[in-house]
């Protein structure tokens, strides 16, 4: 076990109003308590909600902001009573850093689902001082709220798998939806999107790809094993799947029309909504009822969740298909992400950014 | 068993256009068909729907349209192959009258999501003929169509059960809410949540009626036994109550604003829509993520539930409340019933209305 050091002195990324835009920032990090971990950062993702939180779409936000929710770092140092972690580990962090540990989710092992829960930045801490992000080169977190990357996965890949992947695991495994021979629909195809066919996939899943342009066909199919792709403009296609499938993982995190979706569904399918959306969706009634359908959503995973989705994804040889830049070019990033212009998830190397240099 | 006779000439109260206006309306019925049951109709409950579809509310509205869907009739013929039914039974007939038989939901034994379901009015039946409801005096209804009404049961009381009670028994049983301790709330106080009252508190459910205003607060306590009463302008009261609901019945038949009612689930709650509604409803998807909470909806019932679900309210003790009118009342109930002034469930004395006379 390390020493309780004094706070550190480290440098993020950080946005300083809605533009957005990132630039090195100068912080310090809280003592290390007895249950908290200090890690190097190693590599971080970028997910659509970075981009949501640093322009303020969602409201709310508050400068400077580091971002960065799918952390893969190095133990560093360990606080007296962490058991569960050594110096030289490798470790994730993921959406959340803190719950209440009182409440009824916290008690199931939900904790994602407390509503005192403490995001991993744009929140503030229990020790009033406002939460960070993995854009830095160092992040101190409750052991509760970091789980193993197994060894067989390679950090850079484990990163996106931390948010995009248990994002789509945990609705899956909580939904019942994890049996061979389920018909899926992923609409969709970025960071969530793809974990999100391969995830079917090495469920056994007939796989079909929902977008609104042909231009991923290819991708969709030869690269990431799709089985059918469908263009939802395309309303021959549309009315031919109608009826036709399980689950539709929805991914898209801007305004969309629920009823050219409702119909693919067949009776007791679910619409699972992932995206943070600021504008209303609209739905008919009869389109749920006709069909006993569910339009629902899920946040995140529990670290439980989290831990066995990354020994899933060991065992089924399931990996994310990232870009992995330099912190110099996350502004970059963030404007191709923005267009939707990444195969699949952007990943910074943060530790080889050499941000504190 | 009884001859297959002509056809026979009846007369029932029917639409004429948009207006929704019903008068007298003479028609033919079908041949008694092998597997068919003539009934006597002896009373008929008014319906929502029924508004909507007279008046074309919903489109696709067909005239003349003899309106009625919860029929309880007096078995005065049947076909050849019938053996579930004799002369003088008491029978009841809901929704829907015919299925394909050979769809997934068919074989399921949900029928009701048959998508070549046969209405019980403003459809086509397999002969070609338009359907026609139970505001006549008699109809012919395929055996697998009919449910037994329990000699406990009062047949003016049972006719409500048919639409409005098992609309709110079926998803209380398929979505696994029947057991004792789980805290309801009851969206709506007409005909179907009424129902929902009632069902709710005979499964032992903490039952919170929620409406727009006070004005049915003693009805609800008082008379039906609901726990509790919420306003739902009352911006304190429904804060103090956000979190606490395991599912809500929603019944209202009209655009209302869900971002008012999703807050007040637990963690996996559900909101089941009842009410069709011919305008879009409208939520923000982080309201349905952040508690892994489902927009679910349910369509009546199956012929299998809807016995269970009778043979549960003589058990129980589960009776509707109703006002039985004259056929010449009818279109003064339908005003009525537009401004949700019943109390609750209008039936209609259909053999007491001497429609052949």
């Amino acid at each position: 076990m390390g020493s309780v050091a004094a706070e550190r002195t480290i440098t993020g990324w950080a946005a300083r109003d809605a533009s957005g835009i990132l630039s090195p920032y100068t912080f310090t990090l809280r003592k290390t308590g007895p249950e908290d971990v200090v890690i190097k950062v190693l590599f971080c993702g970028v997910c659509h909600t970075d981009l949501h939180q640093t322009k303020n779409d969602l409201g709310g936000s508050k400068y400077p902001m580091v971002p960065g929710h799918e952390v893969v770092g190095e133990v560093v140092e360990v606080g007296a009573e962490v058991s569960r972690f050594r110096v030289g580990d490798t470790v994730g962090a993921g959406v959340i850093v803190g719950c209440c540990r009182e409440c009824a989710p916290c008690k199931a092992g939900v904790e994602q689902y407390c509503n005192k829960k403490v995001w991993s930045y744009n929140d503030v801490y229990a020790d009033g001082k406002p939460t960070q992000g993995g854009f830095a080169s160092a992040m101190v977190v409750d052991q509760q709220f970091l789980v193993r990357i197994p060894s067989g996965l390679a950090p850079e890949q484990a990163a996106p798998l931390l948010c995009a992947g248990v994002t789509v695991y945990s609705p899956l495994k909580h939904f019942g939806l994890t049996a061979g021979g389920l018909r899926a629909g992923i609409l969709g195809l970025g960071g969530v999107g793809h974990m999100g066919v391969k995830f079917a996939k090495a469920m056994g899943h007939h796989v079909t790809v929902i977008s609104s342009s042909h231009r991923k066909r290819a991708e969709a199919v030869d690269h990431l094993g799709a089985d059918a792709y469908l263009v939802s403009s395309d309303e021959d296609a549309m009315a031919a799947a109608a009826d036709s499938l399980d689950y539709i993982v929805d991914t898209v995190p801007a305004f969309h029309p629920l009823e050219r979706f409702l119909p693919l569904l067949k009776l007791d399918g679910k619409l699972i909504l992932m995206g943070v959306i600021n504008q209303p969706l609209q739905f008919l009634t009869p389109m749920v009822m006709l069909g006993r359908k569910s339009i629902t959503g899920s946040f995140t995973g529990s670290m439980q969740e989290t831990q066995e989705m990354l020994e899933f994804c060991v065992q089924r040889g399931v990996t994310s298909t990232i870009e992995v830049v330099k912190m110099e070019y996350v502004n970059e990033a963030f404007r191709r992400l923005e267009r939707n212009d990444v195969r699949y998830r952007f990943v910074v190397d943060v530790a080889g950014s050499n941000l504190d240099a």
